[in-house]
């Protein structure tokens, strides 16, 4: 795998699961919002193809939460979004492009409105919570702001209704996608929500109160004895796959929500108040000048993407890839890439420059699902 | 050593240094501001012998710069900070507390005034540029906000002056400890600040422009030679003899400055404007109940501290240990620890509750300098 080894230190912040976690076997973790986040258990292969016909429990407590609570929480969550929040009623859950005043992103986050006056922000890789304290401090807004002791447990795979519906009852039955209901666990009621970073289908529950985590965790384990759950992670090969972006890798504050495929989650007409929203009127009529598009990297498997690959046509530089794995499934180096309009039609050929050389790649216009 | 494998990707950035880092044989990161930093090349042993006795290059890239330009710059600079900034001329570098409405510190970076309408914020381990961007546009200043192409690359030991006057000339002898010239190499010009993360003297390089980065390593490891100079990192021994905090682990946004042992930093009359400074001064007239003390672990090395170790005097908790090491130079374990007044007092005995069993240890009031 050739990977560096990780100092651990209690700035790289421990889960609730962290212990179910090691006694999994974990073998690598990556840092994500200053806290451990697992990224192989067996083998990413092995995880992906597991997790593609069983059920995993995944420890993503590093999604942390940002609360607002109080009589402006409403106004600052669409202050926040360009996505219109207008008639979005509490047990919803939405995926929300966060920008700044110049449209450009600064978190995906999965926004939970749990009541009229209050919100989780489910966050991606950065420190939301100092954009969202700042506006509100230079605002001043009515809002209190905080991150909670909630720490989300994903439950994936094509299992996880049944395994669910043992541990939580059948009622997680009816949830629907992107919908939350709060469900007793050893008489605690947890939000769950259907949803989660896969295509495999399955839920995330927010767990509140750290005390809470092992306990379920076990039970969980306990549960799906025969259905083969096991300790799994977002898994890089199924997320290419499904297109799932990854904040960080495949964009960053210099991308609007248009370049990320996003624009449909951009109300710029009526989502009035969003900080972002003058300078993503004209990007939303005018449409982004490079776009996210999946890459095939033709040839033997890549080695792993640590840095942006440039895309070539010829002698020009037309793009660059982000993300890419080795697909067992569709036999190929499945990518993530940022492609000019010049070159972003379905089938357009093109050249990577990864470590190992230049490679033939096409640029396809649907991810492989 | 026990360490975990860390999975690389792009959201995990290289720096301008990777590639030296890489050949001098780096063993172990951990992440920093969504970046790599080196904690290991021969062993933390080794290279903090050689720390105190030669000189060392140190890839510190992930010390990211906030900058503020423009007419509100200097205003802003003051509203996030309770260290008085009145008087100070450029070409100095300030240690500054950055503290939210509660006075929760978000940062505690160096500031350095290049400008009387310009300044690098050179920022520990949070997304501070979130804060910034974010009071800057409720307060709707009139200042640029941004995260420019600089990594500044540190030259620590007692050797340190030598090598740069090397490659710098005899002009970085004349620096004053926490102020900076813009000194030439290979026809560019770059900021020489005297400051570093160690006790050991050196310099910090403000590198502009990510292509002049190896060329610069080169230099340095090729005109040092003969003084035995090595790739380093921040040393986790040096830096808790030396009572050096380190943001996330030893302190977090629960802490005021005061608890921090930053109150001298805290110029809470005149500090007009900080956006803290409500909360700060009733810290500052009655004192924080608990600080940051020197901790010493007695008895054989302790395992790595990874999360908080609590103090205890019997039954009762009286604090935690956040950071800790084996040093060779006093044969003991090295802490540092928050502890609550009743217990701060110099050579208090305490308990510490280790992942290897209750210790005896002493509270210190000095570090081991």
């Amino acid at each position: 795998m050739n990977a560096p080894l990780l100092s651990l230190s209690r700035r790289l912040r421990r889960t609730p699961f962290s212990e179910g976690v090691e006694a999994a076997g974990v073998k690598a973790y990556t840092v994500y919002n200053h806290m451990l986040l697992p990224t192989v258990f067996r083998s990413v292969t092995e995880d992906y193809r597991h997790l593609k016909q069983a059920v995993q429990v995944w420890d993503v407590a590093c999604e942390r939460q940002v609360e607002l609570r109080g009589p402006d929480a409403g106004r600052l969550m669409q202050m926040l979004t360009p996505r219109d929040l207008g008639g979005v009623v509490p047990g919803r859950c939405l995926y929300v492009p966060i920008v700044d005043a110049t449209g450009g992103m600064l978190n995906d986050p999965v926004a939970v409105k749990l009541d009229e006056d209050r919100w989780w922000i489910s966050i991606a890789d950065s420190d939301l919570l100092y954009w969202v304290n700042g506006v509100a401090q230079g605002w001043r807004l009515d809002v209190l702001i905080d991150e909670p002791d909630v720490s989300p447990l994903a439950v994936q795979g094509p299992k996880a209704e049944e395994l669910m519906a043992r541990v939580f009852g059948d009622a997680v039955r009816d949830i629907r996608f992107f919908r939350f209901r709060a469900l007793e666990f050893q008489g605690r009621k947890l939000r769950v929500a259907r949803s989660g970073y896969s295509k495999q289908g399955g839920f995330e529950i927010y767990v509140e109160g750290a005390d809470i985590g092992m306990p379920l965790w076990h039970a969980l384990m306990e549960a799906g004895r025969d259905l083969d759950v096991r300790a799994g992670c977002p898994n890089l090969i199924e997320r290419i796959e499904g297109g799932l972006l990854s904040y960080g890798n495949d964009m960053t504050d210099d991308n609007t929500p248009h370049e990320c495929g996003l624009g449909r989650f951009c109300d710029t007409r009526s989502a009035i108040g969003c900080i972002g929203r003058d300078a993503l009127l004209r990007v939303a009529r005018e449409g982004p000048v490079k776009q996210i598009r999946p890459v095939e990297i033709h040839g033997d498997p890549v080695p792993p993407c640590d840095r942006l690959w440039p895309v070539m046509d010829g002698e020009r530089q037309v793009g660059h890839v982000s993300s890419t794995a080795w697909s067992p499934d569709f036999e190929t180096n499945v990518s993530i890439g940022m492609i000019r309009m010049t070159h972003w039609d379905a089938q357009t050929d093109v050249d990577v420059i990864t470590p190992d050389g230049v490679r033939p790649a096409t640029v396809w216009e649907t991810f492989w699902i």
